[in-house]
């Protein structure tokens, strides 16, 4: 039984490691350049120009996703600790898985930009984790790992290549998508006898404010996000832009209604560790869009207020009657503010805000990131 | 009363949205640029230029600022947390305030050079904040954000554009008028029965620790503070060079200081948190100008020897005589500190090291932030 | 007693103006570049290149190293505090010391570039003050960060400007030689009376989160360690992907090590903590040759095997036999998988991986920076 864990990582990271000797090479900037969004023409002026917004990126995954679940008492090590593996394995499977896509005369050319996308594949797995923190072993959590990427990388080619959807910061087949991933996962996972929580469920003073530097690192560098692999130039400024603005007006919105909602107008940790970032979520989808910056503000208001709300009055609900336990709420900050962005993303397109794509298509893309999750993680749990 | 604070805070927010649909479109490159400072020729190059000084900026504001101010056991959570309201509101009327002054067919053209000021303009409600920790509340700051921020954009706008005075780093009207805005503030908040502090004000080991996470943030990043909207090329390595070592020296002559006035030479946590980094205030004014490393040295050794006394010496003075309980000490950090920054930049202009200005118009913009700064707050804290 | 440091931090920094008073001047970019590893040629674009890059070196030197070493619940504070002011103080020596083989006309140009240099060589003296942390005082430490930067600087000189070796990322210059040196003046400080270790050499449940802190900061950024100097294009993006996979790897075999040592299969947080990282350690003299991405993971495997391995059977046998007390066990993230980069170095060289050097050179490099390092902090340990 101890022996497991060691025996499951040594192995995946041997074939990972013959995987990449056969497929992996660095990009010398010389072959057809196919790259996910086509935007990688920056590439050819310089092989760094996206290095400072891919270390932001990393930043959000490994000091982010880490520290934010830290606020419990008793995971805060664990999260901080499997975060850095379950991270560490799904960049490597997430480049092969996503690389096969875009190869070059049969091999996978490393760049920025792939590193990026390897990022990004890892934070859906992280996602899904926050679901099923404190239900999982790390073993079953790598075997979640491979599933969940792989299934990830089968929707993004999908998404991005067959629809051509806009989905630049990824409210859809990231959030949603590794929201609803954990959450049947733990719906899988669910025993009665579990029903009502247990005393690890907490947070201490000190937890509190270890998850904070979580929210805020995830809270700055979130612009970062959605706009790594925008398309150079204005564009890219755009996605900075209304995710910048999306993230300040959905920090009211988020410190609103927490106090309305609790006691005596205090103002919940929860809430504001969680829900201060869902304008980050849900303006991902229309980021680079021409939505003007009153627009990515209107969306992060909304994203804000849902998202208190679903911590407040929509996660009991959840774990009573559903049976579906979601340790940190990711339901809350990543589930509904990426169906939010997703259905922003298909208003729009139809109002004409995107460069390319349809409503339809952006609706296909939100229904497959949807049923990929549920399915894959249905499976994935049994 | 318990609506009090939502309430305002949806207002507001709703507010800002309104108005940014009406004045805040995205800088597409194209229009008569007439930024601040006519530094942001790079934007034509790239719009990203910025885009890394800008997230350095972004966690001295959200980070630095943010822990810095958790030493006190008792206000940890709150500084952290009202620090992001404060500022994700802050930075909002900060873009429509500043923009106001640099209209382009009566749009606002944002971009990252704006954001960064934006950023730039909530430090000044920030580092009020550290005098009037624990004495106010979050409907009492969010007006004081309001208003200190207008009124910083007005001397802003005197001190950049009509006297033409040199303060690259903003030594002067962002550090020395937040400090004493913020101080003029806590004076008139005074009430004697608070005259000895009360026993929230202590630290422990732990809100120490979290402290320097803010301090080390600052302190790293403070070179991108002081050189983020200086000239591109030399003039801004000039700024990085001078805010890097002058940081450097200020450790020393703050750690040496305070040794030299403690029990049994031990080192006090309050003065490494916060002297270290006066060498960054005090150098800002002549950061870009030509004082060579070696002057940029000695002003961060004056910095950190003025910074660490003002703590031993001044701080019980201020308390007990003058009634101002300065919480987290930001008149030996920002004050005096920027006052400092302000003198040897009439010094430096006057020795013919700066490209432009005259030490009269120097001293007219010390002399305006201070003014700004006490009046403002006076009325602000009424 | 109490008056030696403040007095002997004053007289240091007062002298070190003075020579930046006589050498120091800012680069303009006129003069003729002499740089380390004649790789600036970068700066003559533009003299902020590689700022970003810089600013994730600064990052790891005063995050990543100050907190790594606060997991011992004791010296929290003063790791991260004499951290910095050991940091501070020797960028600003270790600028000197380098700048004076680079001299145009008989000044030290300062530039980014130079500013890289001179953090990475405080890493030698942080590396090393892991080995005697609590056994040692800031005078003290305060001389060695002198002896041990002026005698890096020798060692540095030799091996890349007159063996013209390779070590891009320093496995040998740094890592091997600050461990090694640090050990030595451990070895000297030794007294039996403290053979068994004492209780402050333990952690506890906050402590490991801190330390966290620097982990993860240094592992997101080792990346930008290991490139920051190579040539520009294609060999800077080598070394990035070559760390990035490299640690990638190293997470996998060090938790898998050590879930199979331990008892009942749980993570050692120490190890956790280090041994992760020895994966940027060893690719470091390898990473920007041509090794391609699979052997630059095999490095980081067999790194985080032989760290892992080294914190538990070999750090006990070095402190009861050898009489070598390694606080912080650097002898096992800096030292042992320093010696493996330059080994691999060697093999790498042999077999046509650089377009530099030879295997002969690479052997003479490491054999130099050991011994500096042992009769270096021999010297000093006396």
């Amino acid at each position: 039984m101890r022996l497991k864990f060691p025996i499951l990582a040594l192995i995946l990271e041997i074939i990972t490691i013959i995987l990449f000797a056969v497929f992996v090479v660095y990009d010398d900037g010389k072959g057809h350049h196919d790259g996910h969004h086509d935007a990688n023409t920056t590439e050819e002026e310089s092989p760094l120009q996206l290095y400072p917004m891919f270390q932001d990126v990393h930043v959000m995954i490994f000091i982010g996703f880490g520290f934010l679940m830290t606020f419990l008492k008793k995971y805060g090590f664990s999260s901080v600790g499997i975060n850095l593996v379950l991270a560490a394995f799904g960049l490597q499977w997430g480049l092969l898985m996503q690389g096969l896509w875009h190869m070059d005369n049969g091999k996978i050319k490393m760049n920025i930009f792939k590193m990026i996308n390897a990022d990004f594949s890892t934070a859906t797995v992280l996602i899904s984790f926050g679901a099923v923190l404190g239900k999982t072993s790390p073993v079953q959590l790598l075997i979640m790992t491979i599933l969940e990427i792989t299934i990830f990388s089968i929707n993004e080619h999908l998404v991005a290549n067959i629809l051509k959807a806009n989905d630049v910061g990824a409210s859809m087949i990231i959030h949603a998508f590794g929201a609803y991933f954990g959450l049947a996962v733990a719906r899988v996972l669910y025993r009665p006898g579990l029903r009502n929580g247990h005393e690890n469920d907490g947070s201490v003073y000190h937890s509190d404010l270890f998850a904070m530097i979580g929210t805020v690192f995830l809270w700055m560098f979130w612009p970062s996000f959605n706009s790594a692999i925008a398309e150079p130039g204005v564009t890219q400024l755009t996605a900075v832009i209304n995710t910048y603005v999306s993230l300040a007006a959905c920090v009211l919105s988020a410190y609103a209604i927490s106090s309305l909602v609790e006691h005596k107008g205090k103002l919940d940790m929860v809430h504001i560790q969680n829900a201060t970032l869902a304008g980050g979520v849900a303006v991902g989808t229309c980021a680079d869009m021409n939505i003007q910056p009153f627009g990515a503000m209107l969306i992060g208001l909304v994203a804000g207020i849902i998202s208190t709300l679903g911590f407040k009055l929509l996660s009991p609900i959840l774990a009573s009657n559903l049976g579906i336990q979601d340790t940190c709420g990711v339901h809350n900050l990543h589930g509904m503010p990426g169906i939010l962005g997703g259905l922003a993303g298909i208003v729009a397109v139809a109002l004409g805000k995107a460069n390319q794509g349809s409503a339809d298509m952006q609706a296909a893309a939100l229904a497959s990131s949807l049923g990929f999750a549920l399915i894959g993680g249905a499976i994935t749990g049994e």
